[in-house]
């Protein structure tokens, strides 16, 4: 059993309420009583506790971040950025992984909250308002938005566009997009994006269906070319599809970028890994981090926001599961 | 600011103790009192903070874990073992991100000391016998050992000797050891046992360093064939670097596995995915984190543990950047 301030009190022979106004130099205590106190509190090898004491001094340094899926390395890489941002200032974190199911979600926010967070930074799906404005702890979304809420994300609009117009620029004519969870919105909106852009465009497109984990991408990947064996260009939904899609290009003896295309999304430490390397759109994840992070300080601090939302831009890093322009 | 334990004391006039002995169902509070506390409860929307209760009834369901760098995919892995049998249980985790830094893991072990965590599972690199003693509170290390403390871990003189052997039965002549940092143990043990394999086998042997992150790998990558131009097979210290050094020899005219072989260590996502697939050696990472947190749960419930450490079989995962034998 671990020791508690009412063994403390006891050993010293006091009130509870008193052992926590020598701990917190709040209020008046005998020097007697005070020795007494620390005296119990060595003996007992009690470690004061920095909750208990944040309950009355609002002054914990703990911070919330819930991940949908922290095997995905996008995440991971939103994290560190997060993380190395509230280190340099004196906080530190802690991340649960909410797996993309509302309860997790719900379920996080609240252990959270009740553990005494001062604030938290959250890429979660479906933000309820009512639950989010009743937690009394400042909140900033990540690659994740809500009208009325503090929120940092990646230009998705912009990204699903350009993903299209590399693509057609480099001349494939049957193009498959990889849509992932219509769910989640900023997978859904560089969807549509890119859906647009290929339809003007007048070329075929195909919609392929995945999840965005490891072990979907590689079970959806495996039918990709028994439904449409002729395409020429696949963008996908994020990088670990993509890899798993130009994994399966080659297994069924085609070539990339020659005979398939391939552009991926997020721009994960691995898509500069494999061979060929894989072209993506980049979001800029480890500054989406520090920028959520630097929000959440300054609403913390009950500073001003400029702005309520910070959108990042995207860029296209052209690696070899393309072609060059014009060959 | 929060509402606090004493915003409710003085809107219901009465003291902070009263409050948390309704809140506790624990002693004696008038009929009218305990009225007067639940309304000025929902009067200001308190909600009862499960950790002040929790140092009373010491019945907090939260965990600790702390990984040292969940950009490395293989301890996100781990950290999905942990998590879903928690769950299962009525447990929730929380995890902290290390870096491999003694600093960060001790700060870590101390928030979660602080903020009231039942138990911590660590995958620390220099457990400090002393500082895990004070902690009161239960621990488990894991894929890190000390005698004194319950672990699970993967046998890594196995999967070292394995990497070697299965190397050397594919016909590798001049086989360069990709070593990670001598200080994190597992990496240490896998590298003396496939090296001691190597040389009693009298084929040619490098040793070349390499940090086990995506940066650190592709970096030393990028040397390796300008230090060793005739290696032919490479045990990598993990899928990471191994993922790396099989880029790095595409990259530079090398077919994988006719001209250079290569076997990582960890067996992640990833490397089924790339292409041609990695032959590695398999940790069963989400095994060893739904181990971990069993045991933790038993120490928590202070049932007896059979054993104070675990250790999980690794297997030879044969994929395409390694011949058939005889071939």
């Amino acid at each position: 059993m671990a020791t508690t301030i009412r063994d403390v009190a006891k050993e010293a022979g006091v009130s509870a309420a008193t052992v926590s106004r020598v701990l917190n130099n709040s209020g008046y205590a005998h020097e007697d009583t005070r020795k007494a106190v620390l005296d119990a509190i060595q003996k007992l090898n009690y470690r004061p506790n920095e909750v208990a004491r944040s309950l009355y001094k609002q002054k914990s340094k703990l911070i919330g971040l819930i991940l949908p899926d922290i095997t995905n390395p996008f995440f991971p890489a939103l994290a560190r950025g997060v993380e190395d941002y509230l280190r340099e200032h004196g906080y530190r974190l802690i991340i649960g992984n909410s797996d993309e199911q509302l309860e997790q979600e719900i379920d996080y926010l609240d252990t959270f909250a009740q553990h005494n967070v001062v604030g938290i930074v959250a890429s979660i799906n479906e933000p309820h308002s009512d639950m989010l404005s009743d937690l009394n702890v400042p909140i900033v979304l990540l690659d994740r938005t809500v009208e009325e809420l503090p929120a940092v994300y990646a230009d998705q609009f912009e990204g699903g566009r350009l993903a299209a117009e590399k693509m057609l620029e480099r001349g494939s004519k049957e193009i498959t997009i990889i849509r992932g969870p219509i769910e989640v919105r900023p997978v859904y909106q560089r969807f549509v994006s890119s859906f647009q852009v290929l339809r003007q465009a007048g070329v075929k497109v195909h919609v392929f269906d995945s999840k965005l984990s490891f072990e979907g991408a590689s079970k959806s990947a495996s039918s990709l070319f028994e439904f449409y064996p002729n395409t020429d260009g696949i963008l996908a939904c994020n990088d670990i599809v993509a890899v798993a899609m130009m994994n399966e290009a080659q297994r069924t003896g085609r070539k990339v970028p020659e005979d398939v295309q391939i552009i991926g999304f997020d721009d994960i430490s691995i898509s500069e890994l494999v061979y060929p390397g894989l072209s993506t759109i980049r979001q800029p994840a480890y500054e989406m981090g520090e920028k959520a992070a630097e929000i959440l300080l300054k609403k913390i601090n009950q500073q001003v926001l400029d702005d309520l939302h910070c959108q990042l831009p995207v860029q296209f890093i052209e690696r070899q599961s393309t072609r060059k322009v014009g060959e």
